[in-house]
């Protein structure tokens, strides 16, 4: 059923990875982003695309990104800073710049202050949109480190037992190297879903399953159900925590949005997102030297064996083969850097139209 | 329908609080455990008791630490011992102590660390059982610092798509100070429920609902059924990550468990529990200094009106508040430490009985 949800490849049309980079910084430059951040910025987004990460990828994001800079609501040069720091840790004020470029370089200082003295912990205030949690988790990795990243993220979710929306999607990435196997990268809202599979799949024409909203009362919808009207803050609009009912757990992806609203909000000095007029998004990003704990050879290793003990786990009725997170990613990247990343046509075209309106070159 | 899970109040029988720590201590000491490592032993069990965490007080894990003693399988005077050490990191070979004596040892160490240098985050390999995660936690709080604890237990669960246990229920705690709020804590596992809900299901004849189990061939049970027969491998004994089904998120809590794998146990360099002959149960615990990152008190501030902004949503049909993750266990602990903790009369005449086979005196 979750086939659905994703468009066929022959409806896409395939874009070199190369092409949308360069049209990405083009676009970025044109709205007076500087070169290296343009560079960043494309990197952020492609990198997400040739994951499969459609959601965080140009489809979804370019286009808010965009309307963002022009509209003034994110700062072409933010004069991001450091307000506190300890050996170990940093706090930024964002001054409204982009996540996708500033977290980057927050990153940069936690895997600085983490070969220093074992551990970087860096959290962001006054921020934007992060993009994908997992590429700057990963950014840790070849450094032989842990990366972890959460981000708060405007309400969207009703808290188990309630009937206002309270939390975001708040999703949280932590990525780990082994030897020879794909990275370990876990990135997942806190949420059933991600808010935008409810729009995709009014666009599909397709109801939602059951478990992922709750009516507009609070009651989680337990079957079948039409998607949301657009725009409507009415029924089928409300995400539910992870576990759906209280029974089978909500109460747990419920408080496991709490955790991401404290490390990545409230420890920011940035508040929480359900307080009225607060439009962040405030982001936390983490470090861990591995060779501070244990030998990284060996926990490269034992991470591999884990990895194919789990890979080689005998599959349920109706399954190929049981995964880990990040290795259907890591297959994507290989596949999509060769035959070119799959765009929905419209997305395709609403790219060549904003090329045309700035006066740059579309590369594809 | 949960509430089905809790015998009624009036089938047990009250003990205070005192009198259960005194009787615990004693026992301990029967052991041969130094003097003040009883007392701990005993306020991480009574802790959990007070808290209303029944699944991590004397009724359940008591007489299995006491056990272990008395096979040796948890030694009674470890040398444990810190194998590698930063600034801001430690690892611990635990020797094979128990873990509810040796992780507030951990967690005091992370804490000095915290107050160097901002985070202190130490691994145990080696270790026993680790009582209720929160507990090490919130030792955390007095000290102004938000607390993490996480540790890996046996294979119990099924990998999404899966058909052989790979991970165990690996719990995920934090706690966070808030001013006149009741500190935020969350603890759970990363399993739908913890294991000894399917016991104690069979125990009050009572069906496990819908998305806790799956079939032995792997896939989820998305109805009413029958809780597993005593000792059985068989069908409804294999847990559903938090998620239950693909569709609802399994893979999110399969990931989150993971994430515990690789934290507490690769990262103590003790492997991990899929791995055939590894009986250890391998811990993680971490303190971050709130002042490293904002003023102290503006946290625990903005703490208490993010506390408040939860408890205060509109609730769902059929449910009289929000609550968040630790307001009940406080509430209770506020109840029982009044009109003493309400345990099962087996479990009372467990203890009796022990006492005395051990030639000590019940306190009760």
């Amino acid at each position: 059923m979750l086939e659905r949800y994703k468009l066929g490849e022959q409806d896409k049309i395939r874009v070199a990875e190369g092409a949308l980079r360069e049209t990405i910084i083009l676009m970025f430059e044109k709205m007076g982003v500087p070169r290296d951040d343009c560079r960043l910025a494309a990197d952020v987004l492609v990198s997400a695309d040739l994951r499969g990460v459609e959601s965080h990828g140009v489809s979804n994001m370019l286009r808010m990104y965009i309307q963002g800079y022009q509209e003034r609501q994110i700062k072409i040069d933010p004069e991001w800073r450091i307000v506190r720091e300890s050996p170990s840790t940093a706090s930024i004020d964002c001054d409204t710049g982009l996540g996708i470029i500033i977290a980057p370089k927050a990153m940069e200082i936690a895997i600085e202050k983490a070969r220093n003295v074992g551990v970087g912990m860096v959290t962001m205030s006054n921020g934007r949109h992060l993009g994908m949690a997992s590429y700057h988790a990963m950014l840790a990795l070849k450094h032989d480190m842990i990366g972890v990243c959460m981000t708060s993220t405007p309400p969207s979710m009703f808290p188990t037992f309630g009937a206002e929306v309270r939390l975001g999607t708040n999703p949280i990435a932590l990525a780990a190297p082994a030897d020879k196997e794909a990275p370990f990268v876990f990135d997942a809202a806190t949420t059933v879903v991600a808010a935008n599979k409810l729009g995709l799949a009014r666009r599909l024409g397709i109801n939602l399953p059951s478990g992922w909203v709750a009516d507009s009362e609070g009651t989680p919808i337990m079957e079948e159900v039409a998607p949301p009207i657009p725009g409507s803050e009415g029924p089928q609009s409300h995400l539910l925590p992870l576990g759906s009912t209280r029974e089978m757990g909500s109460h747990k992806g419920y408080g496991l949005a709490c955790i991401v609203e404290i490390l990545s909000s409230v420890l920011t000095g940035g508040g929480f997102g359900a307080k009225f007029g607060r439009p962040n998004f405030n982001h936390y990003v983490a470090a861990f030297h591995i060779e501070a704990f244990m030998d990284t050879e060996e926990f490269k290793q034992t991470m591999d064996e884990f990895l194919q003990t789990l890979k080689s786990t005998k599959p349920a009725p109706g399954h190929e083969r049981v995964l880990y997170p990040g290795l259907p990613e890591a297959e994507c990247e290989i596949e999509y850097a060769v035959k070119g990343i799959p765009l929905h046509p419209e997305v395709v075209e609403w790219m060549r139209n904003t090329c045309n309106d700035l006066s740059i070159e579309c590369g594809f």
